[in-house]
């Protein structure tokens, strides 16, 4: 018997879809592709809405035409969490020249979000490229000291999953500023984080420490961060001017919005999808993350229309400022402590409106062999696997809570050519994509609904 | 004992895949990603030859370029077949209008590929909306006679698989001006394949019967389709004027090319990678089948430039003339044939440059268990399954040459939205995905090297 157990353990891989459930599945699907609201509740909030960072009126006014949607639909309560959030705002169109004896050769930037401006007429100073943290510290401070650092490393290539080129770069631009400054450098250029080479700056926050001078940072488009690595190489000192004229104001009040639909059997236990309302403010937040948003308010629309009446209760959240602060987020985990409500999982959507891949759960992996009759249920839908890389950044604070995070991961092979871009516009989100993303959210609040966790 | 039986036919699930196996196809990934040449060879392709119809000047450009390009890399043999095929020109941009009273209305229309044109003048008449050949032929002659007949039934929206919503609507191109014909009409418009709803009209290729008068057909956009149906609701009588001067030349000479690396130790059994050359003259063939072609040649290439040895004999082939002829597959498997060929598995790639999906073998379902190994080995580079939906129009005609077709599926939710359309062109493919798929298909390359079918 013993030689048979790890035969025996490969039991679970059998279990077959109840047919219930795939035929509950395959409905949300007919219902979403024939008559569903996806595309179009993403069209009003990119096309009517457009950008939306924290505090801006776009932002009040997204918040106001979710909850407004929300409740028409009829949902067991419909609400808002009033939280207090950043408001930076940009400014003019920012510019930079790097110049090379007497010619000037412009650079495409954009400023870093959080990021303080530069004096009125601009900044001016050599730059000095460097590829890490470590070669930073790795100078003498007089080698630093009164120049622009150029963080330039660049997206590795062969990577497989994008998001990890991101994880690998992407302290130049949450840190750079810190780290340039403790140099005494002045201001700070970063390569974009993305592995497409193009024109496009791409924003996205940094942050600073108040013991530590805050010193002006911009994200500059990686053909243009290729010229510059290109025009020190081959003439050693090269100046760059930039000017920006962003700043952070005062906090002000905004909100999360959150529609439920109460749990007939086990209503204190909470399943929830969500994503975040806010976006950067240069393009329409169309991936990241209106389609998140629309998604999660259409797969818990999906399952009301179809007359679905859950077990568990089933959360949309819309998270204010996950982009430049995270209060949302923050907020809601601590209404949720507050009130003693318990989040059996929470799935965030918050990696672009693509065509569905992997689910991923903060559970052991060999633990996930328990839902293979979900996955499989799912497969039709785009799902190729769960795996155990749960977790997301709004849902994050809930992680303490004892919930498991289910992070939602579409193919994101194109995610980082927009993100954070005046590309992330409607026009780049694919129809039938994004709504295979809401039949599979859909799908999973249901079967967690039925299930909950196993 | 027989109890067990079920779980011991399991055991195949477990076949973990082998470490020399995995750490080829990250080398061939690694390869690929640092220096392939995947994106640059498909930007020449496409910009610098662009569209290549079968017998126009760019098609022969693009045979010399792709023969000169595989004899560089050193390859056993790199040949060409020589082999007749037709050559229909679009001449003239085509030209169409709705006629309602003194209103005329532009639509966006194209030639359907082998189309004979209008008269000179153009031509016009009452336009007869129909969604099927059953609805068509159930009509009386008189109703149909001297009239265009308008084909419109639309792709459904609630496919999984687009290429399913294809399958359902194609006749209404392929076999239209036949149908229309037999009863009387004078020209045929088509509503275009696909789901999307914009401006752009999708070309393909059209048939006729000698027996039958041969009458022009064009394709419609799907905006001015919908329009065209709404005019005729809302007036009845609509006509329409269109003006082609599309015509079929005399057959020409052509070629398809092929490069092989032979097998050390079973050199009578080929293994087939391929696309084709040839594509519509109104785009750049990118994803159809550009993409194929570079896929097939790179996929190849990392094999040669990785030192491998195949134990088996592997062929990427470039198919000439399957967009409106099929000549250079027929011709090929012909040749095959003749020269008592074996191919053991043949693989086509012509569903575009999407991140890998599925691999369909036309082989039973239930005997794919056997390559759960191979499905697990290529699962980081995207491959979700093995599914039995194999074949593939250019190896088609191998099948019964024992022949186990092997179609390459990938990810196929936006492939009709540029699907023979001006819009098929380089910018619409990303370079990450493209290169993914060069990896797998070099991947299965080598699989079936080493191991051949199981």
């Amino acid at each position: 018997m013993k030689k048979l157990l790890p035969i025996l353990a490969l039991l679970p891989l059998l279990a077959a879809s109840n047919p219930k459930d795939s035929s509950l599945v395959r409905n949300l699907f007919e219902r979403e592709f024939n008559q569903g609201r996806s595309y179009s509740d993403l069209r009003y909030l990119c096309k009517q809405i457009g950008g939306r960072l924290s505090g801006s009126p776009q932002a009040e006014k997204a918040v106001q035409w979710a909850f407004a949607e929300l409740k028409k639909d009829g949902f067991d309560s419909v609400w808002l969490q009033p939280v207090m959030v950043p408001h930076w705002v940009r400014g003019d169109k920012e510019k930079a020249y790097a110049k090379v004896g007497k010619k000037q050769i412009e650079l495409s930037i954009c400023a870093l979000g959080n990021s303080v401006g530069t004096p009125e007429k601009g900044l001016e100073a050599e730059v000095l490229e460097v590829k890490t943290f470590e070669e930073l510290r790795a100078l003498p401070t007089e080698k630093v000291k009164g120049k622009i650092v150029f963080f330039s490393r660049p997206f590795p290539n062969n990577v497989l999953i994008c998001g990890q080129a991101y994880g690998n770069t992407v302290n130049q631009r949450s840190q750079g500023p810190i780290e340039a400054a403790q140099k005494g450098a002045i201001g700070v250029l970063v390569r974009s984080m993305t592995h497409a080479l193009d024109d496009e700056p791409h924003t996205g926050a940094t942050n600073y420490r108040d013991s530590i001078p805050k010193i002006p940072g911009c994200a500059i488009s990686t053909v243009d961060a290729d010229e510059l690595s290109k025009l020190i190489h081959e003439n050693g000192c090269v100046r760059v001017w930039f000017r920006q004229t962003c700043k952070m104001l005062d906090d002000v009040l905004s909100y999360n919005v959150v529609a439920e639909m109460r749990g007939s059997e086990n209503p204190n236990e909470i399943i929830l999808v969500g994503g975040h309302l806010d976006s950067w403010d240069n393009g329409e937040g169309a991936h990241d993350d209106g389609a998140g948003c629309v998604q999660s308010m259409n797969a818990l629309r999906l399952l009301k229309q179809e007359g679905y009446k859950p077990k568990r209760t089933l959360r949309a959240v819309l998270f204010m400022n996950e982009e430049n602060g995270l209060k949302g987020g923050l907020k809601y985990a601590e209404l949720a402590k507050a009130n003693n409500e318990k989040h059996l999982a929470a799935i965030e959507t918050d990696a672009g409106g693509f065509m569905p891949r992997h689910i991923g759960f903060t559970l052991p992996q060999d633990s996930l062999g328990k839902y293979k009759d979900w996955e499989k249920l799912l497969a039709p839908y785009g799902v190729q696997n769960f795996d155990a890389n749960g977790g997301g950044a709004d849902i994050g604070p809930l992680r303490n809570q004892g919930t498991v995070l289910i992070g939602y991961h579409p193919d994101g092979q194109k995610y980082f050519d927009i993100h954070h871009t005046a590309a992330d516009i409607f026009e780049k989100v694919n129809k039938r994509e994004l709504q295979f993303g809401t039949v599979v959210l859909s799908g999973m609040l249901y079967l967690l609904s039925e299930y909950g966790l196993r």
